[in-house]
């Protein structure tokens, strides 16, 4: 199956003004969709999180990637290695790649270009594979061992707006939830539109105690079985992470992100232990990528890896982190930025062949207009909180061309490039809004 | 792909009266072929160290392998945990296993009647699918990254003769290797018929010295740019190994299961290390399972794995060890017993797949003499110590079933069945032989 052509294409689609603890998404995010053309002229499909760095490195790949096997995404690594990490570029070089400032929650230890560029290029290369051989992407990891990819109801703080920006604004679905009452009213809408069996609330944005309080109504609203969540984004120190495990002690699924570091995690982990509260620790922050993982484990300061195929190298790396954690015995979850129905289908085959995935995954699909998405058929269904697996070939989507054009058209006409929450936050909110990790 | 049949054959090959550090081989090993058929009619095949347990469990598994997708592996494992070891079958119970006793080098504290089981139902199955999808098994695993699979010249101490027992008995190609000499010629041997550019040395059999005296007269013969191997399987001290370690100072390229147990490779590791010397330790007797490697590496006990998919679960566990290995910065090379061609081309298919192998990998294969084995057309060919990729579906060899069929008659007319080499050494050789691991 050779690669007869590679195309890469930015969009932008409209994000609405979601609260972390950095700042306020902008009203546009970017993403970057990368297509690969079969011999058989079919077409397979990635996507990624846009960053100038990003595009640009995928741009100066076609001429490497085309021609390549694309059924031998190994192959398709060495390609992409050669380009973007030749022999001798430092591992723990994070601050000299500006991919890694896109959402600079905190410093990430490892430059990540490498898996970070390989993964749409692997997925698409997936895709395209397997509507070559007529086998679902599931397959292709080895075989699906569920038929549906349970998610969880992904609630952010956030002001009135839907997002867009002039004559291009999209109706707020949710409206603005700034109270422990409008995150469990955001809760009921997103549960009664999809069904989700867990509850992750992003917090680090008020006080500590006061989103402690959201996670309490949240228990009170949906009773004692609801999996519930809370992913600070390191805004807290140990102390206050410390404090905030013991007000929830019981309630927690797991505790994510609390505090920045491999060390700060695990003085936490520390410190609750010490006062009897066993709380897993979950991670998307500073665990990252492989070569985190041995001073992590030495530390004890994460028990559950947030996978994300699009920062971990693609599908068959967060498979293979599968058997990481289960030969570690640490959980494995999904993490999502704003994507797009690729990303989407992309975590539904991961989760359905990844038999030591043990939490529902965490998407911010909801949140994504149906407008704008590039999947046609309108918004890929959920069912129970779960979306089915296809049993179709590749990914099991098709690509809504027209949209992949208004996509693009948007991203050529808006200002919005390297996402900036906090720059947003400063410019449309509080201007004297700085980024402080942690902040309390 | 539905799998329509399941046929379990057990076959007995002559084996050479090669020594280790528990006796001798028997004149015949066993082994057992699993062939699944497809809809199609096609046949894949898998290959399995013999023992009456496996055996026995493999006939049991057709039941629920019939009918299964052969593509989806995640399931047919789910299959196979269900039979082998339901939920709170207790990991660490070795010695409740029959199957673990087979070859009993050291007790082996996991139970792996699971991935042992899976493993010949794994291979065959992708071969199966590779040849329904038109792909060598290397793509099915991710793709080649090299087109000939490197193995080392695997040496052993012998006794005159070449296998087989009474009227059955096979050409002695190699002749008596007792002596250093011996073993010298027996290299030049090898490396004249095979081309191999690294040598193993399988020691545990004389006087420690005696064997390092051996790889002396390895290096004096091919030079200093041969790498060299000792595996005397656990058959020193940790006072001995350092001191065979210092004597090879410079000389070995792995030190391979010089003592018993994690704590004594440790305990080398860290001997050698405070006399400067770093000589990374090998395994493939105390870190022989995923649960294995945690404490392992907390305890620094092993730098080099030495992966076999016959006992770590199939060819995508071993893929997925490889991720393991680099995530932790080991070393991944590849252990044999006495086998066929349907296990070496396996292991050539997952050598092809396996980026981070990073060793020429070890097979009895010269050994077995060429009457014996299943494959048509021959032996399988290596070119300059390597096995060429097959660019053919699926493993891409094809089965005689004639000398399928001698292979079980042979199983069916002598009186071995689990491998036992102590007592045939006492029996044959040395009616004094004893046990003993650590010996020297």
């Amino acid at each position: 199956m050779k690669i007869q052509a590679m195309n890469v294409t930015p969009v932008a689609i409209a994000d609405a003004p979601l609260r972390n603890s950095v700042g306020v998404h902008e009203p546009y995010v970017n993403r970057v969709i990368v297509e690969l053309v079969g011999e058989d002229g079919k077409s397979g499909f990635g996507e990624a999180s846009y960053s100038t760095k990003l595009y640009e490195d995928l741009l100066a790949l076609r001429e490497g990637i085309v021609g390549a096997d694309g059924l031998n995404t190994n192959r398709l690594y060495e390609i992409v290695t050669a380009h973007i990490s030749p022999p001798d570029t430092p591992v723990v070089d994070a601050q000299a790649d500006p991919a890694l400032k896109q959402f600079d929650l905190t410093p990430r230890r490892i430059n990540s270009a490498l898996p970070r560029t390989f993964s749409p290029i692997e997925v698409a290369a997936l895709d395209l594979g397997g509507q070559a051989l007529g086998l679902p992407v599931a397959e292709m990891l080895g075989g699906r061992v569920r038929d549906a990819a349970p998610f969880s109801a992904y609630l952010f703080y956030k002001y009135a707006g839907g997002g867009g920006e002039g004559d291009d604004l999209r109706e707020d679905v949710y409206g603005e939830a700034l109270t422990p009452g409008q995150i469990v009213q955001q809760a009921k809408d997103f549960i009664d539109r999809y069904g989700f069996k867990s509850i992750k609330l992003k917090a680090g944005v008020f006080k500590p105690m006061v989103e402690a309080d959201a996670i309490l109504a949240l228990r009170d609203a949906f009773g004692p079985d609801m999996p519930l969540r809370i992913d600070p984004n390191a805004a807290w120190t140990v102390d206050t992470s410390i404090a905030v495990g013991e007000k929830l002690n019981g309630t927690l699924e797991y505790f994510e992100d609390p505090t920045p570091g491999i060390d700060g995690m695990s003085a936490v982990r520390k410190g609750l232990l010490a006062k009897g509260i066993d709380l897993p620790n979950a991670t998307n922050m500073c665990v990252t990528s492989f070569d985190d993982i041995p001073e992590s484990n030495a530390k004890d300061a994460v028990q559950v890896i947030l996978g994300d195929h699009h920062y971990w190298g693609g599908l068959r790396a967060v498979v293979e982190l599968g058997r990481i954690c289960s030969t570690y015995h640490l959980g494995l979850s999904m993490h999502s930025n704003s994507h797009l129905g690729v990303s989407l289908m992309a975590m539904t085959h991961l989760a359905a062949a990844t038999p030591g995935l043990t939490y529902d995954a965490d998407t911010h699909y909801p949140w994504l207009h149906p407008s704008d998405d590039i999947v046609q058929g309108g918004p890929i269904r959920f069912v129970d909180g779960a979306v089915p697996v296809p049993t179709t070939p590749g990914l099991g989507i098709e690509i809504d061309r027209d949209a992949l054009a208004r996509g693009k058209e948007r991203f050529d006409r808006i200002p919005y490039r390297d996402r900036d929450d906090t720059t947003y936050m400063r410019r449309m909110y509080d201007p004297t809004y700085e980024k402080l990790l942690p902040r309390w």
